[in-house]
């Protein structure tokens, strides 16, 4: 095979390009995760973590991927048979729904056309309607990874006190957490769902389960069979910094420098950031004339943007053609969007310059396969980026 | 805090001292985990590890801690209220039964001392009495890395087959595997465990489960609910070489290197390796007059030594004098044995002069702190290596 | 200060930014200079480093910057009072007539405008004009870096032997070699002269002499004190593959795996990937309506290109607007350059799109700060990459 | 070929195992050498470099091996022909004798026996008889990195005082700074030469001269020619935290890592940690039976340990054997030494435990080997840490 040169540029809406420091950190010598000096940084991390979630109730790490965090969540809080509402966001909140229902759960799903975010209304009128609150919990997606589409969580939490219902509100933030403003405990989260590989920029195998009181109390009484994902025994481990099992310690030493690295920045910083990349892809996108996926304003994605393929064109096509030509993995079309949109990740480790930079690669690609499209999106792009700049400099 | 100068020897059983390659390439930037160049990487791996199992069934890797791959060996095979017969070799054998419990499985403990390994014929005589065939599964582990014992599988394979019981045979290798021979197919067994951290050379982070025809058939009608565990969706996947969910893609391709080293020394230079620093340990050991866990000579663990502190004297205060004056971590003892034993790792990438390296802190430390022995220990260890050096020689 | 997030891209002229396995090869630990491990690391480097020079005459290899291998060409070659014929390309070729003023020789300095490369016809005129031989070296460089000019050293070999001069030939190919084709048997060089962080993608500290039999024999007879330089020693060392005193073994270490790239490449596309840079760089710089210090079309540099900045705008302003914005650091103005320039390398381990980024950075720093130019400079180049990349593919 | 497991110990008295950390900073991304972060970084090195030296005179850089800071050394304050006064220490005091007379010097050269340091009285009574001050410089070697002995320094200066003699005092210190006490402006040292590759942890590459008010007005007379070594230029850019040229950036990098850590742990704990390290690797030599090269006791090198083999056995065929079965690395016999001795080195970033593998692997090479020795030696070295250690912790 060829050497490829040049660095690799992975614009995928995750996992995402971690920055050297945090790699260094996971390539450290594994340490003794019974040891004095293992105990002093999970204690840091459990209490920095909570800062992230913006939470003051317990974080709980997995070494497990997104995906067990989702199991973990509904494990703990529910029994067999036990109703949960669900939103079709997308490919995401279906998979979810799969797992919720693999467990003996039985999840009523509210459609979605795959190119918005949640109607918290609707998810208000359902509850409304469940007089004997049969439903259990509302288990809903804060970033749609899958179209770009981001639900405002806050409005859940109304229509659900509107509705005067007690189910729980479990919530996906694994492509939204330390990239896009999240408040648990503001918006009244009773389990937020995380992972390490998106704006956290670390490579996958941590996820996240951040709780409630409320939370903490259904899982007092909830019956499905659970161990790994146990929170108990978790909580208690924890206590002085320790785990029940033996935790991916390197991912633990890498967290530590990427939680730095975002106190460095500071959040708010990391936020504008993303939303200012994301105005940019948008504005690029939109000069080529190409269709965004996600339609609503006001729900577009701070940290991925779904671009719709022209009729007849192929989405994965393009995207092998700009991953030799330039290096750079984007996103595919996920279930029923295979091979008609990709997606470009502007999320985690970035600057500006990175930006334009794919949205050249993705320019060149089109040109290059014959797409049609009206040139110039990239100068779109950097006319608002260097606005951006010039204000801020100002 | 004090620098403290000079590498950490990481002298548990397990985690262990990972070679620098396999670092730098947990260190690698990320990659799209459904981009050609991860599925490639995913159907080497899949196809290496069968040779290190023995098997030439699948074999599956969770983005998980071996107390994961447990899990996920009980959860594919067995349905709610399944009897399961289990061997009390120490706490690791004790912590699977305490997961078998939480799943609603029922659990049968044969009651063992904590200073040998398993005793088949104890299991053929439990089963022989077991005319119902209620027993779905006996679960054993191979090496019981509290303890520092190694049982025999394929005698317990016998035994089974002895009794003409259908029980599947599952086997804990997290500690073996790599490290000792170990042969999943030859010894009939059904489901293998085995975790990243001990004799692959790994961080803690990925988990694995061999399996055999039986333990598939087996999977098709067990009802205990599962999904981040569940076989069938990661078989689809992993046949074009990709995962149903984002897995650890760097501890995979730390993994390739693992292997890679594994595949270069040889497996049976690896097992002679660790057999001969064990038996360089415990000349030591008794050359001290100390005491070694496992009073079984057969049984002795290939992988690490436990060393019983004379009364009156704590095993971890010893293990915290030669962390400050030696860098040096010695693992614990657990449950019952906690501050009685110590345990020496001789396990994953070392050679000759690392175990002695290791043996003199230890002697270091028993002087130090004024703990009863016989001087000189080291010297009947080096005895031992230099003569089967100049017999490799020669 | 606060975090600079994303990867900070080195658009200078060398160094260059390292591919990452070139720089985990740096990070290995140290070997013995003296072991066997070493020797053979060091024959194969001697020997695959000749492919590179095009030569197969003796490659040197010195432990300091490529400014020691300056005066290393001279210090054996050349005896006190000896005059050199030197050219002025530019702040380079000005900085090599400082040392050998320094050094006791007497350079014969032919005038530039620093906005071409060397004129062949100029250095026969001169040398035809030294009836007695005086002149014992003409000295010149390949790629001038601090303009952007390449010049024509086979017309220079020509040039002499026209002139039937018998003056050695000492050519500085520190920014040209493995980046710009480049013959030193093939065009009848004595020494050549270059450095490890440009087109070898290394770190600075490495330099290089590559030897004719004439420069050897020439050796033999100067009169230049000399220690570290010597080759002799040095000559005598390396045929069993060591060194006469401790090199930097790590970066030869990572010499190793740069050439390896660099072969696994091919040094012909590497060769055409520069070329493609710099002409799609043009064509942005012109789009933009900004001068091009190289006037001369034929000489235009294939591994930076330097912008001259509009009036009244200074470049360093411009630089370090790019760099906030950005993270990229481009090349300063050099000498009587200074402020009035800037440069943007491409050169080394970059792919197309690495291309299209630094100039979407140069072009919104322009905008942020008023500078007058014509926007869509990008589109020129996209455009040519693009046309490129799909006839590659076609 | 087969690989070796563990880690290498590389127990040479130079290069040293380098930390982890000072590894992880030279993998660290090239950073522009005119950019503003290089300059905070040069600065703060140069300042901090004096405090090691124990100076508050200008340390000056170099991008070379510590042989270049010896003719750096020369270069830039004698002039052709002058004398030299030089001690024959052992093969590294013979090696600079031997750079003098490449560069035109004459040096002098008082004859040792490579069992012992210098004998100021005898420089002392030399520099009395040069009447007319004919000598220029008195330049000896602190630790005879060849035998392991160490020189009085500051009785060299009273010597020369004591003579009223002008004569400059050079120093090398290559394997002896930032591992044994050493002050230059204390003990009236003009010259200071020393490298990186040693108690400085890097690996090779970077070397120094620390300066006096004398030495540099004496370079202002200084006549040898000279441009890469000139202290001028250097000096005159290092003020704003540059260099003339382009230095070996990453080695700064890793410079600054590598003084934060000798800062961490305190110079006057690393100096007790070789001196004890020293005379337990002595005491188990000595119990061994061996003859230490070192023959005067307080003259004994803290950082290594000349070990001469007995009549009849090669030094080279025991270092091979523990290479290969111990993956470990000794220092060869150099010169008239060649295969009569082996040196161990115990400089760098260790610790005891370090200290005492590295004895073990020795003595299982002088077993396997047949090597006639008194086995036990490991006791005495671990009986004298042991007492050290509880001394410490009592």
């Amino acid at each position: 095979m060829l050497y490829q040169p040049g660095r690799h540029f992975l614009q995928l809406p995750g996992p995402t390009n971690s920055p050297l420091a945090v790699l260094q950190a996971l390539a450290l010598p594994t340490i003794d995760h019974r040891g004095p000096q293992f105990g002093q940084l999970v204690r840091g991390l459990l209490s920095d973590l909570k800062a992230i979630f913006k939470t003051t109730e317990p974080v709980i790490i997995y070494t497990a991927s997104g995906t067990g965090a989702w199991e973990a969540a509904l494990a703990n809080t529910l029994s067999p048979g036990d109703r949960v509402l669900m939103y079709e966001t997308g490919q995401f909140a279906t998979l979810w729904r799969s797992i919720a229902q693999q467990l003996g759960l039985q999840p009523e799903f509210i459609a979605g056309d795959w190119r918005s975010g949640l109607d918290a209304a609707a998810i208000g009128a359902h509850l409304a309607s469940d007089a004997r609150h049969q439903i259990k919990a509302v288990a809903v997606v804060h970033n749609e990874t899958s179209t770009g589409a981001l639900s405002d969580i806050a409005a859940v939490r109304k229509a659900i006190d509107a509705a005067h219902h007690p189910a729980l509100l479990l919530v996906d933030t694994v492509s939204s957490l330390a990239a896009v403003d999240y408040r648990h405990d503001e918006w009244g989260v009773d389990v937020t769902i995380s992972g390490s590989q998106k704006g956290l920029m670390l490579p996958p195998g941590l996820s996240f389960n951040a709780l409630s009181k409320k939370a903490l109390a259904a899982s007092k009484q909830a019956r499905l069979p659970r161990s790994y994902w146990d929170w108990e025994g978790m909580l208690a481990a924890n206590k002085s910094g320790y785990f029940p099992y033996t935790p991916n310690t390197n991912l633990l030493q890498a967290l530590r420098v990427a939680i730095d690295l975002l106190q460095a920045e500071g959040l708010d910083r990391v936020f504008s950031r993303h939303a200012r990349a994301a105005e940019a892809t948008r504005r690029c996108v939109r000069h080529w004339g190409l269709d965004i996926q996600c339609r609503v304003e006001r729900q577009h994605s701070p940290v991925l943007t779904g671009v719709i393929m022209p009729a007849g064109f192929s989405a994965d096509k393009l995207r092998a053609h700009i991953l030799a030509q330039c290096n750079m993995s984007l996103g595919a079309g996920l279930g029923k969007l295979a091979d008609k949109i990709f997606r470009i990740g502007h999320i985690g480790d970035f600057h500006d310059m990175i930006v334009t930079a794919a949205l050249t690669g993705v320019e060149m690609g089109l040109t290059s396969l014959g797409v049609p499209h009206r040139s110039g999106g990239i100068g779109a792009a950097m006319e608002y980026l260097s606005a951006q700049a010039a204000a801020a400099a100002a």
